[in-house]
């Protein structure tokens, strides 16, 4: 509610004309709030609102804004205006605009940055995607092991402002990462101590082949402000920082759910994801999960004869195979998210088994008995059902056992084999398990309905 | 494999009493790996290890430790060795100690601190639990806004290594919030600079009973590295960190996950669940699943004598109902995540039907095509199934498209309706959905199988 107020005095202003009120209220902004309403803003006005920013703020606000708005100002922007933009903008923000332009305007980026800025854009663009090198920064700030606080000062405040972060200032040596330094460590030491004596050598880092995902987890584990990105000769090349680590944690997440659901995964919020966009994100699983059920139509058709001697068994297919589908759909998302979260390992799988069983035989003995409790009561008595056997509630009953049983290993199996074999374990969630676990609870129900109905 | 042999190594030393190498390995650890090393070894040698620590390194360590394992050394300690670990703590990790065990231990901690810190530690203890007021810490810098920039480093160097942070300082004037610097204003600023001048006067700041997840979501969006909270007067009471942000952001998409598999949610990790606390947190889900399938069991058994008449159509229960239970859960869990995100707002709720309506129409359509196909094609032909006709085919075909249909429409609303009520969106996730799209779609099943098969 309040960020639409916010918009609407803003626009009100705006069509009014009173552009020096308008100037003071944009300024006292954040950026974050301001690429919010220029998001909100259509082309012509988005332009002339983000014109009435100070300088500064603009760039900072111009790296919050969605990237279909961003291509937007762009277009409209002078050949100077860009260049002010991309002088200002942090690199590793400049390389997530660039990967998102159309190659008119990628040209046109290229073109008004300076040769030195265009090697080191080059250089992060060549980093495969979703990997660390491809996150990072160069603009961190170094120290040498023989300089003191005083001269660390006097670069800190010479280069700072142009620096994603001064709090954790990174030691080299020919290159090679030796030590961190917090500026806590600095403004707490005498002036003349020397970097080597107060650094911290054991340095966490992670390589630029990293997935960005260990990035983000690694550098929560060990709750840093920023992580530094080393080559494989453990020489510096570039931080992470934990701003841009939260939203890889959050795409990730975000991720994770939308495969659990048999979505394919994608990174525009909702509303921005067109009609067709969304149904070629959803029809793929859609269609392999219908197709994958001729296998429980080719069971049924096979018991056809035997389930027509015996009509009260179809009307607990349903129910039988939703708690089956359920109670995979359990194990299967603990374990995906207990891997995601590196609770569980590969090395566990038997561990994990083995708790899944004993779970699985209590659930299962739970529901059973409250099953048969339900069909005699209810079903029988209560909605006066005749078919409803002993006999009959049985087999349901033990069904209801099998498969909650089988359902549970499947389900916390598949994901960590789907890891093993180097698949993402979030596919392996429940609409993938149900298709599975379907078929076998129908297979076991018209077994134990064969044995104890002798149909 | 890295965390084992570490582990490994330490623990070897251990026995063979190394003590002074093993110390010296230690002293060169970080504190997230020596806690994760505490954690896995048993009692008496978790304690001894502890021991070896050099004493701030053990404070930290102690702050990871599980909450169990946290038990267990507290049990071993001195009142001496709890006096010093308590008295290094940061105060929010004091009150999630207390929070996390018994009354006995609890009594002992609070006796072994200083009146000020108790009172401190009673005034969080107060908050809400899950607000920001329980999430915060009062240990912040905070300057007033006629300091000079010198003064204010004078105070920073004075109690900086007690505050959780320094980068950001806050600005306060009778106690109310103000202002706010960073460290970097501060260090490209003259000394003589008065702090009134400098400071960033529109502060992002969350209230003391605002839920967590707000408080950490806002910090994300401004990419803030700690965010300020106040009382109902904006007089500033306290921060939340980043790294406490990341945190919560986890748990509550770990929290979200549970939920939409119809899992009760449990903040511990999988292999510190019992079975049975594993098995209270699945079995409430699945018994309320199990027992609202009655209904599609009744509907079922209502047109028994007409599934007896044509026991083909009951191939494709199993086949209608997966499908609609997926659609549905797609759309759900997509609506779940972009109101827990923020891209998707209570007041969208009819631009959202209107989404996917059409997307419902495409895909509903495309499965019809697929699934007409498959079942003339597959199913009849190929299987040699002679109970299939075009009209059969039509019926689940155009079932299809009426479940699709009906399943986005009620996998996107429901859980922006459970929000608008007051209710968490993400039980509305798949299992939910399913039920309820189950027994709408066998309910059209046989509606349109009488219209067209004349049964």
């Amino acid at each position: 509610m309040e960020q639409t107020s916010l918009f609407e005095v803003v626009m009100s202003l705006y069509r009014q004309r009173k552009l020096p009120e308008l100037k003071t209220i944009l300024s006292q902004l954040n950026p974050a709030d301001i690429a919010n309403i220029i998001e909100n803003a259509e082309g012509r006005d988005a332009i002339a609102l983000f014109r009435l920013l100070p300088k500064e703020l603009a760039t900072e606000a111009f790296a919050y804004i969605d990237s279909e708005q961003q291509e937007q100002l762009i277009l409209a922007f002078t050949d100077r205006e860009l260049r002010e933009v991309i002088d200002e903008l942090f690199l590793d923000d400049t390389v997530d605009l660039i990967e998102e332009m159309p190659a008119n305007i990628v040209n046109r980026i290229l073109k008004n940055t300076d040769p030195k800025t265009r090697a080191q854009i080059n250089e992060l663009l060549a980093y495969p995607d979703d990997s660390a090198g491809s996150l990072m920064t160069p603009e961190y700030v170094y120290l040498k092991p023989d300089m003191t606080v005083e001269e660390s000062f006097a670069k800190i405040r010479a280069v700072g402002v142009v620096k994603e972060t001064i709090y954790t200032c990174y030691v080299t040596e020919e290159r090679k990462l030796v030590g961190v330094v917090s500026l806590l460590d600095l403004l707490t030491a005498s002036y003349e101590t020397v970097i080597g004596d107060i650094m911290d050598t054991n340095v966490i880092s992670v390589n630029t082949k990293d997935d960005k995902e260990v990035v983000a987890t690694t550098l929560a584990k060990y709750d840093l402000l920023a992580i530094p990105v080393v080559d494989g000769e453990n020489r510096m090349v570039g931080i992470v920082t934990v701003d841009d680590a939260i939203d890889v944690l959050q795409d990730e997440n975000t991720e994770d759910i939308e495969k659990m659901a048999a979505i394919v995964p994608t990174d525009k919020p909702y509303f921005k994801t067109g009609i067709f966009e969304t149904f070629l994100k959803r029809i793929p699983w859609l269609l392999l999960l219908m197709v994958s059920a001729t296998f429980t139509g080719m069971i049924i058709t096979g018991f056809e004869s035997k389930l027509a001697a015996s009509v009260v068994l179809t009307a607990f297919i349903p129910m039988l195979m939703d708690t089956g589908g359920n109670a995979g759909g359990q194990a299967s998302v603990t374990i995906i998210r207990g891997l995601s979260l590196g609770d569980i390992e590969k090395r566990d799988v038997l561990r994990v088994i083995w708790k899944e069983i004993r779970v699985a035989v209590i659930c299962g003995a739970t529901l059973a008995v409250v099953n048969f409790g339900k069909m005699m009561l209810i079903d029988k008595l209560l909605l006066g059902n005749s078919a409803i056997t002993v006999t009959v509630a049985a087999v349901v009953c033990l069904t209801m056992v099998v498969a909650v049983f089988i359902a549970k290993i499947i389900g916390c199996s598949l994901p960590i084999l789907a890891k093993a074999i180097g698949f993402d374990p979030a596919v392996m969630a429940s609409p993938f398990i149900t298709t599975i676990v379907d078929a076998v609870t129908l297979l076991a129900y018209f077994m134990i309905a064969q044995a104890l109905l002798h149909i």
